[in-house]
């Protein structure tokens, strides 16, 4: 094995790592927030200080991307080697609103340093784990006395992921020759916890409609006609009643279709995790739990399709009462899919399953939103084991792992690179996201630092590229 | 037997039918809207004309009953007779508002006869129907040769029935001693309709409650704790639909304790009125049936207890999507009850079972407003049966029986005066109650007049009063 030597990478890491927090905080200044219209100029400053700063880091790619909203940023920095496989690094250089007045202790915008953390809105969400890479690959270069990394190294770096990545589809579609990879690590997510260090596996997907139920023609007395016709709010409940069975299963015929099951690998490492409930309750803000049987809590959350309903309204609901048959009702129900269920296949399930549901004398409507894939790597994939093996190195420790129960635009990536989606990620539960006071651990911005050093040497040497890729 | 002779009460109707017709066209001219704050001098007069009016129709005692909010209008009329029953007969003297842009064809405060129809508003609901009384009453008088009726009577005309009576039950509290009587007659009902005369027989009762329930202690996201917690938009969901069985009867235990069952007779008699689903459909504005297993329509609204969602909300409403396990979910649910059941042990099988039903992490509250008791006459009454031979002398037809699906302060009456209420109307469901046109027929008004002018001679002769009563 070539392995860099890692005193060799930790050496580099302690000489620049002041030079690198310095330009990080210039970053940070910058208040790159897309959700607001006035910040727009900000934001482009953002991509252009990246752009420049990943020039002066050594990629002979660095460039502004123009999409219809917001622009990203694209670099690429080939390998020169015929057999190295592709990597492309996914973040975003835009952040979340944040005002001192919101409650934070120091200026969200002035980056201070106390103690271990760097406070800054962006530290963690995503400044901190997109620019964790500059020095990584310095780092790497420096180790291994490469003038280009191992792999053939691209990154794109998005500008409106605070505010929905509304454009973003339609970049990387326009983009995908450019965007050609073997792989795409995602820098966006976290472990477990400060002293848990884990890699994501997966991301869950996402099916969201609404449902429209009409009765009556308009608004009837309770009295008159109650309990001789349908009515549409007692079927928008009975319907979202039905889609749990009585072991809190997704009751719609088909939706389990596919379903990549858990292994008893992956919830033995799962059960590994020093999970708390009742701080995790806490996080939840919640008061029990509830889910489907036979399943762990993170196991329900990670690893298994759910149906959740966002909102219900219909009939009257001011003070007082007034007793109606309303004329229609309403639901908006997300359903979170796992690897292995198609999201066309499911909203197909729905859609037949709802209008079985109904009465006669109900009209419905159903409507879903864009659908997100799941993603999913599974625990042998040889890639994931480099970066298994890369965050061992830097922590020193046995790496567990997680999933994210969520839904984002990795899976986007997945789709149009038609690549599986790996996730390099050192922030924590405690990080602050979208909240005040967001902070970066300083030690565990450094192990990413380092992990990164280490993945694209191991990549190199341990990934095979599938026969049939490329 | 002493019968009234009826071609007397006729040719005396005939004589003073113009009369009658201009007094009640003044009545309706005065705007009595008891919804508008405007008005309340207009309800005022109202009451202020009908106590001298029931003056000039030879009652000793007419006056205006203030309550805390508008007035009502109290008469009375001994018989002098020791053995008499004492009738008190409850109208009301406000009226829905109405303006001729509403869609009038008329002004709705200038009464116009067109053919056999009396357009104004007020016309059927409730002032024709109060009206019919007073010449209802000199005809009783000039037929018997009586100078006083053969029966105590007693007048309460309340003023602020279309806003939902908010005074009434402590102003008949208050009033109890002077309002004692051993049967209480409802005027402000009507029949079947124009060529299928009717006696209704009862009216449903109401409890009345909202639940809140809390999950969360704000909305939460979906993706990270979807599937692991309790969802109170579900839990509302599942609450309401658990509300009926697969029967569709009401699924709380001990709700049914006490349900005064149909008799054949009373299902018999219902079948033979002409109803007309499909037009009944329309009348409900609603695309098909729904209710009870068992039961036909008009057992369902009329005869059997019901629970109905009459709003519901909960979660994002908004455009678009919002992807959250929502921290609260509301229900305002309704209950329609018949006789036998007790309006507190149904609230209270109601708070327990809604208790039974959530999950560990859901919180709740339950909050009834005011119930309103059901009440019911059976056929075999001696009053109901003076009632039948009454409405049958002036229809000169085979009399048929409805009830009220709804539920009025009729039964305020019945639990403060400790009678039993009837119901003597006359209005069809085309007089357009609360609606555009409301009119009355004045074949019909003179029906309401000929069996008010028998009433109270044959519950005189026939009607017993209790052993135990007075």
């Amino acid at each position: 094995m070539t392995k860099t030597p890692d005193s060799v990478v930790r050496s580099f890491i302690d000489q620049h790592q002041a030079g690198f927090l310095a330009d990080l905080a210039d970053w940070l200044r910058i208040p790159s927030v897309s959700a607001d219209p006035d910040r727009a100029g900000d934001v482009r400053r953002s991509a252009e200080w990246l752009v420049a700063k990943l020039r002066e880091t050594g990629f002979p790619v660095a460039e502004v991307w123009e999409s219809d909203g917001l622009p990203a940023v694209f670099a690429e920095w080939p390998s020169g080697e015929a057999e190295a496989p592709t990597v492309l690094v996914y973040g975003h250089h835009d952040v979340q609103p944040a005002a001192k007045a919101d409650g934070w202790d120091t200026e969200p915008f002035e980056p201070v340093t106390i103690g271990n953390r760097l406070y800054a809105r962006g530290a963690a969400d995503d400044k901190g784990q997109v620019f964790f890479h500059t020095l990584g690959l310095r780092a790497h270069l420096a180790a291994t006395g490469r003038t280009a990394p191992a792999v053939n190294l691209k990154l794109l770096i998005e500008g409106e992921e605070e505010s929905g990545s509304p454009n973003f589809g339609a970049l990387i579609r326009r983009q995908a020759e450019r965007l050609a990879a073997d792989l795409v690590f995602v820098s966006d997510t976290g472990m477990w916890s400060e002293t848990t260090p884990t890699v994501c596996t997966g991301m869950r997907g996402k099916a969201d409609c609404q449902i429209d139920l009409y009765g009556p023609d308009s608004d009837i007395h309770s009295g008159s006609f109650g309990g001789a016709v349908p009515n549409p709010a007692v079927t928008a409940a009975e319907l979202a009643a039905a889609l749990h069975d009585g072991e809190r299963r997704v009751a719609v015929p088909g939706f389990y279709d596919g379903v990549v099951e858990l292994t008893d690998r992956e919830r033995e490492l799962f059960a590994k995790l020093p999970f708390d409930e009742d701080g995790w309750l806490r996080t939840a803000k919640s008061h029990g739990t509830q889910g489907e049987a036979g399943y762990s809590t993170l196991e329900r959350i990670w690893a298994r399709p759910t149906a959740e309903v966002n909102g219900v309204w219909g009939g009257y609901t001011g003070p007082g009462s007034k007793t109606i048959v309303p004329a229609e009702a309403h639901l908006k129900i997300s359903f979170r899919l796992v690897a292995g269920q198609d999201t066309e296949r499911v909203e197909q399930a729905i859609t037949d399953w709802v209008a079985g549901q109904l009465p006669a004398g109900i009209r419905h409507e159903i409507t879903f939103r864009a659908a997100t894939r799941p993603c999913l790597t599974p625990l042998d994939h040889p890639a994931l084991q480099s970066t298994v093996r890369a965050m061992g190195r830097a922590f020193e420790q046995e790496i567990l792992f997680t999933r994210e129960g969520g839904s984002g635009p990795a899976a986007d990536l997945q789709d149009v690179v038609g690549a599986p989606v790996l996730f390099l990620g050192i922030s924590v539960p405690s990080d602050g996201w979208h909240s005040i006071n967001e902070k970066v651990e300083l030690d565990l911005l450094r192990k990413g630092v380092e992990a990164a050093a280490y993945l694209w040497g191991d990549l190199a040497e341990n990934y095979r590229l599938p026969a049939a890729g490329r």
